[in-house]
């Protein structure tokens, strides 16, 4: 009765498997692959309070990425290990993108926006998926009154805008980290930027030029509309901002890209992506705010961590560990 | 600028909460409790393949129950740590519950039910959602060629029925263990049975007699539809059975309730729940599963582990870890 052996499964496996390859499938999927063709992963959004705040996590998808260069201090093999840890397949880096409507009750906010409609006509709907998940969400984005910017990479603004360019939160004011803005702004950076660098300088100025004088600056430790306070955490960019979501005597910490994946960069705090602009400063940010969250057991947010991508951090070896919190199917 | 110290994070939600204190939520929520009322949670289903089989996790939602006596070996005190540990409410058991619909291509098959339409009404909406979920996921409960059962607690079977008692799957023939139901069906064990146990022998025939002759009887590790194969597990009841779903060289363990909560059964595998009916059986089988997956890495689905309650099982010390797998934002 208990007989589940290593040789019954693998056995089970591999005898589906050399049916599959002489052409038969044993699922009789030979009919299923038109009947599965029709069916569609469920609408990526998750809502959760915090206090009386309600948050709506959007996904705006994932694009796998060749690995590359993509930590700058492990090799290939170490960074295969931690993706094989974390049940991830090789040579493939997920970037996982979570932007988040924010229920404030006195104003509806987003926080970052995705890669925005012309990702998602060349991913085929693998990402760019945002302004379809607020629609499934039944959110309107003509009703945002806020758009909360953490910094100025593609992933983040690019939503901003309509396919034909045009503002895609018609009646938002745009909410972005004033030293971010000044860096980027800043005519004289640009032409001192390496070439790899430059495109963004201009991709930002693309994006915010429809914006005009929507476009205001925040500081440091700023309550941005109710609830919502920036919390600068550079490194990542010059002027990278995360965000804390208070209401009653509940706290998140909205972490936007203190780490990206967490299978890589939470367990592994010391690896420096190479899209972490300074990532001396950013490892040390990480090290901080980790140390911070995991003593004081606070939910966090996280722009990069796979959906619905709100859990914990704590310590785990060197590293640290990425908890979800558990799914609630009511809000 | 990097200024996360304790005392600015508790000083930030004290002050939130001190506020609200005197009655004026800073979130500005005073318009908000309306206006959220009316957002709801996603849709609660999930798919993912199999190799060419389509799963799609359709969950049935929560319920809380009590800690009383449910882990018959650990202290009160214990199981809340356990339950910290997991970030989960202490003094309260989460019931979570997540039948399956499997699309093999040739069949589709419905593997446990959910609690049904009686309780979605009783808890309002908190659990018994399995059927409106179905809908939501695009799938007629007439298009159900097959239910197939693993064990016979209400969780499992009552969503067999619709609440006027009349079959929920009109179209399906229902597979069921049959040494489970050679236990249940035996009326000298009704008989000999504890006051406790007589309410789940009389549960059992309730919602077996208006299905009649749809029922059929299975057999150990056989192929019940083309890729699903049963692998009995006793110990949880007499005839308890996990399911083997493969396609291709793709294989899952559809595990039912080898344990229950991750945090607490996974965790502590030596823990013995009240609702084992012979949980010494049930750990060995827990162990033997467990170490199974552990060591072949092969993906597990757990009917009672939090949605869309499917991972990895790895060793964790003298216990295991459940690591759920990454959502995939499109199939």
């Amino acid at each position: 009765m208990i007989d589940l052996t290593r040789r019954r499964l693998l056995t089970g496996a591999a005898t589906v498997g050399a049916v599959a390859a002489i052409g038969v499938d044993v699922s009789g999927a030979t009919t299923g692959a038109a009947a599965s063709a029709a069916s569609k992963q469920a609408p990526g959004f998750y809502r959760y309070k915090v206090g009386s705040i309600e948050v709506t996590v959007v996904t705006d998808g994932i694009r796998d990425a060749p690995l590359g260069n993509i930590v700058r201090n492990a090799s290939t093999e170490e960074v295969n290990a931690a993706l094989a840890a974390a049940y991830l397949p090789r040579d493939k880096f997920p970037y996982v993108f979570n932007p988040c409507a924010i229920k404030t009750g006195s104003k509806l906010v987003m926080l970052d926006t995705g890669l925005g409609p012309e990702i998602y006509a060349q991913s085929k709907g693998q990402a760019g998926q945002a302004h379809a998940n607020l629609e499934a969400a039944g959110i309107d984005r003509k009703a945002v009154d806020v758009v909360i910017i953490s910094h100025f990479h593609a992933d983040h603004i690019n939503g901003l805008l309509n396919a034909d360019g045009t503002p895609a939160f018609p009646n938002a004011e745009v909410m972005v980290p004033e030293p971010e803005w000044a860096y980027w702004m800043d005519d004289a950076k640009m032409s001192a930027a390496p070439e790899g660098l430059k495109s963004n300088f201009a991709n930002v100025r693309r994006v915010f030029k429809p914006l005009g004088d929507r476009v205001t600056r925040y500081g440091d430790n700023k309550e941005l509309v109710p609830g919502i306070t920036s919390m600068f955490t550079f490194g990542h960019t010059p002027g990278h901002s995360s965000h804390i979501v208070t209401s009653g005597s509940e706290i998140v910490l909205f972490q936007a890209d203190v780490s990206n994946h967490p299978a890589l960069f939470v367990r592994h705090p010391d690896w420096h992506a190479s899209f972490d602009m300074d990532p001396v400063m950013a490892e040390g940010v990480r090290r901080k705010v980790y140390d911070q969250l995991a003593a004081d057991r606070m939910k966090v947010q996280g722009f990069h961590f796979p959906f619905p991508s709100n859990g914990y951090i704590e310590k785990d070896g060197r590293g640290y560990r990425f908890v979800p919190a558990q799914w609630n199917p009511v809000i």
